[in-house]
């Protein structure tokens, strides 16, 4: 048999070898060659992880963590983020740089600064996770406490991403924040934009399905439930037809709205007025004033009896 | 470069690690320090892998699986299973019991107790899973054999974790049956609260976005469809404006009932009656009676055509 | 402690593994025992990373790549997936073949040939590929650059393992094509049945909670979002009532078709003719000519106000 299959592997396997080399070269937009080292998906999870493991202490350690441990734990684990977040976020701005043979070390310099301002944020990251978790407790009846909430609920590997993933997209870098998001989004079915602007006290329950796009901004109090999407109406494009990217394409959600299951709220001057209720399926390209209540008026349904002994 | 960064490494870093710590004492609700050991997510999720090893015998072995291996395959795995899965609860039921330097071996009996009584409901979950497995491979005409379901099929991933946690669940175990849901949840985006009483026959298909409540009570041969929400309509609460937690929030879904993709019902005293079928996008907050059919009566399209020609 | 126990573990373990040992024999449909090797799930995620490493060169290593090392690259990725993948699809051709004790590597010689095929489509598979990326960066304007589409988009994912699965699964390998696609369902909450035809420039916003059915014919320049449905209206049966499998159950989208956010379109005989735009949450079952634009007329909300001051 192996006799057989030898002289395809030998010319066969060699050209196609060839050809794919070639495409290789031919083909513009799916390469990656001669051209930098990119941000690595594998490393910025592990990251990530770090990072969940300092702002939820004692959630995730296989033997616990005691009082008298606390300050190796820190140090450890933040000497572990600054190596490596700067070298991802460095290999990120490098990548957008593209000066082909810079020797200058301003993406090292930037890099570090960027991993500094993150790490120095945490502690105010984690004031906003705090009330995220407590909203999350007082919104669903079927959490017992709010370690179940910590350690079970999608919305929390969904928020915490973003919490850690928007300061970066804010300073400018690019592709991590992404990878973050979409890591979480693979997860937990919550697709939050890295770009999008949310209060304090989020929270969506289940969250299989919700969508919120890149310049969202979301008030305080806010909940969603599954399916809910924020999203982009139509794409302003300019006088050549070209779509404008920084237009504002989302909608704005003000404090203390709550959200049903599968509601669409789209365009970027749609504004959910504060204190208002969006019933579930609603479907709303316009703005609404604060105080709202929008539901679907006539669920419309047509309910028929088949024949009990007959069974039709 | 590295000397540069050194001022921070060395105070910048000292200062954000003791801010870090202090924040560690100041806030309730995020920090699990000096308080025990919670269950492990990644043992927990090793214990559900070795469990579908057991109840899917031969479906996940490289080497194949043959009858006479058979008695040291379960012999190996229950073991296996019978030491982590005990010491699992036993962290969980030390965790609800907070009793500070407790000297009593009454967690380590029960956890015991109740990993036995799991084990000995191995054969009945088997029954069950055998008459689930039936139920998509008669739902489904992609469907090749049952093995295909097995191997590839959401649905038996999220109903065989819901017959291994539901026994925990209602054993009183905390926090394992609902990191075991959410991991079911994260790979399949269905979401079955563990608390859900499912009858036998059960098929979900698709599944993304599917939503069962904690209170639900489902029949036999019933069949749900993606997106489909059974979940609550609104919180009973107590004289006080809480939450009343234990109450009934979640409808009843009785025998051979099917409920296309999208639908959502709610409430804690809604009952679908049996032998009903519920179109999708329907919206139901009361109860319907046996042999229903509810339908969307007018979709209500407005269908408009360019010009072909002009293409506007 | 121990010594308590133990009566368990040598005569209720005993007991349990005798019983269950007994259900291993009668359960017809759950028992995989002395039935050959089924193609493993881990190793088929493994050859789908591989493949991946080739469509999409330079977007996973680690250390980047560079044009030198470009051969030395393919040759070991290709002999590593032709080695891996034919040992995979032998295992798949034998368990359908089901002939006991057969000693002819007939099967052995059509999986050799089969991934030879699969092998030799790579380069074709990566042209439809750049389309597919090209139509992401067009249809999304948060889109930065391709690369970022590459890194982060759950489409690619799913996209990418269906151009993959699908030759495959036209070839009549059984069980690895829906291994593969339900692991990007798993990944992406985009569940494309490995049967379905697509043309070129696909494209797949956000993505969660789609459905593309098994036998849905898909033309070019197609863009779907989140949530929509392309599925199977009811099943035709045969005279003795069992279901046709072959039947063409799932509809035909033609040409630059854009399908918004929660949209379902069901039926085989159903045909949304090309240029056509079908709005959100729009329910379908029939079919609608070229050049149609199909939206719900009346969203039909009833919008009711509290007054500010009372708070009601």
């Amino acid at each position: 048999m192996k006799n057989k299959i030898s002289p395809w592997l030998k010319s066969g396997l060699t050209d196609i070898i060839d050809e794919l080399e070639n495409t290789y070269t031919e083909h513009g937009g799916i390469n990656h060659i001669e051209a930098g080292i990119l941000p690595s998906r594998k490393k910025i999870i592990e990251i990530q992880r770090q990072l969940m493991r300092i702002v939820f202490p004692g959630y995730w350690e296989e033997e616990g963590l005691s009082k008298t441990r606390v300050k190796y734990f820190l140090g450890e684990i933040l000497h572990d983020i600054y190596k490596h977040l700067s070298d991802e976020i460095e290999k990120s701005l490098r990548y957008r740089c593209k000066m082909a043979g810079c020797k200058s070390d301003a993406c090292r310099k930037m890099s570090i600064e960027i991993t500094m301002k993150l790490i120095e944020e945490l502690p105010s990251i984690r004031t906003m996770l705090k009330f995220d978790v407590a909203a999350a407790f007082d919104g669903d009846p079927a959490a017992i406490d709010k370690d179940e909430i910590i350690l079970a609920y999608p919305a929390i590997v969904a928020i915490s991403t973003h919490r850690l993933s928007h300061p970066l997209y804010e300073m400018g870098v690019s592709l991590i924040p992404r990878i973050m998001s979409e890591y979480a989004h693979s997860l937990t079915g919550i697709d939050i934009h890295p770009g999008a602007k949310i209060g304090k006290s989020f929270f969506i329950d289940h969250g299989t399905g919700v969508v919120v796009g890149e310049t969202t901004v979301i008030g305080d109090e806010v909940k969603l439930y599954q399916g809910v999407t924020i999203g982009a109406l139509s794409f302003p494009k300019d006088e050549r037809g070209q779509i404008i990217k920084e237009a504002k394409r989302h909608p704005t959600i003000e404090d203390r709205v709550t959200i049903y299951a599968g509601a669409t709220i789209l365009g970027g001057e749609t504004v959910i007025g504060h204190d208002s209720v969006i019933g579930g399926n609603v479907w709303l390209i316009k703005s609404i004033p604060p105080y709202s209540r929008v539901v679907i008026s006539n669920p419309d349904l047509t309910i028929t009896h088949k024949d009990e002994k007959s069974g039709k």
